[in-house]
């Protein structure tokens, strides 16, 4: 099932997509609306957003660590004013001149939890959605700290729906920027997967529901032109399209 | 002057606190309330908290850095979930053998605000809290980055007031560990001031109401140990403190 967030007559409701036709959530029995006539918003209101560095091999080779598989998930926080719609425009910032795309997978908590145990994990995902790290590449080693070169804002585009249906055994990563295919991996190239990771994470902090988990990105990283056109896709959830810009 | 968020009665409100007295300030005129009548809330609900690394000569230099001024601020992000009410227990992890406290400086914004300038810097502050930036040291190397080691539930004890107006230039930490001073160090030896902080922070990310920035701490910290009492002062501004316990 694919959940949404929009916006209609001014009023802002839950929603689930199917075949095109929005039905809300969050009302008795309605008719359904055209996709094309609501107003799609963010689907994700988090209070917090984990995201993990290296978890996959060849990205780790990519950024020159040797022994790729850290003893643990390596992670980071990134703002919420990171968040930038479907279709949104990515604000390259004047601070650097090297930006790069990433893209993700992110997970979506349902329930409150703490120390959630990899085997129950499933029961505190509300579902996926696709998202792009975008990370000023020039600004991560002067910091040591990953937090600033990730966190300006309009550096974490997401896509309109979370779907909660997804076989992360089969379902395949794809990033394009100006239609060229720069990024492709399955989910399952993994190094932790997305119970070891909510069984580390949790272990740590209490997760809330809407708090989103973003999963590392695979090999294929690559620097973002002013102009340029992104397009993050998981297959069987859908797309993140978004344009970059030059900060003015 | 002090601001707070209290319960009485079953109803939440914002207050100031003059004399023991509160005073609602989203009420019309009314009587004040004692304080020991009021249930004092966390006076913070951030967006997002962010801290500042290496921000005292003398603390970097403790931690084996030989050049303790950075060329820009260190940053990164703790999760909400760290936060705990003045008097509230820290609860040292089972990953860790080696919690250290941190007492800091918190800043709370007051206005949505982009690229300030350091010169416009104080326009953005709503007030002043004292904090407690408490760190799982022995995790530190070993992710390399800071979140893990810092993002631990009960990780930032703050204290019960805002407090709109406190001379930085003369103010001073002072933090305790069962009575017995453990760090003591005027605001005025941080690296970088708050406003340049502010400016720094600002140009990255879009700071909203009620976000909080903790500023770093000064030398001298060291292990908290079950049972241990640790108590964070800035003259002018208030305590906070917090008993340990390992957790279960």
């Amino acid at each position: 099932m694919k959940l949404i967030r929009y916006e209609f007559l001014g009023n802002v409701r839950q929603g689930k997509l199917v075949d095109n036709q929005v039905y809300p959530v969050d009302l008795g029995p309605s008719f359904p609306l055209p996709v094309s006539e609501v107003n799609l918003l963010m689907p994700i209101e988090p209070t917090k957003i984990i995201a993990v560095g290296l978890n996959y091999a060849q990205h780790a080779r990519e950024l020159g660590i040797a022994n790729p598989r850290p003893s643990e998930p390596v992670i980071f926080i990134k703002p919420n004013t990171t968040l930038l719609k479907n279709e949104g425009t990515i604000l390259l910032p004047k601070q650097s001149v090297h930006v790069e795309f990433e893209g993700e997978l992110g997970v979506v908590i349902s329930k409150k939890c703490k120390n959630v145990k990899r085997e129950n994990a499933k029961e505190f995902i509300l579902g996926y959605i696709v998202a792009n790290d975008v990370t000023a590449r020039d600004l991560q080693p002067k910091q040591g700290q990953w937090t600033a070169c990730k966190a300006f804002d309009t550096f974490l585009p997401v896509g309109s729906c979370i779907e909660t249906d997804l076989d992360l055994s089969t379902a395949t990563i794809t990033t394009r920027v100006n239609n060229v295919v720069r990024q492709h991996e399955p989910l399952r190239s993994m190094l932790f997967s997305v119970e070891e990771l909510i069984e580390y994470i949790s272990a740590i902090m209490t997760l809330m529901p809407g708090d989103v988990i973003i999963t590392g990105t695979p090999p294929g990283v690559g620097k973002i032109n002013p102009g340029d056109i992104i397009e993050v896709s998981i297959s069987g959830l859908g797309t993140v399209i978004s344009r970059a810009a030059k900060e003015m």
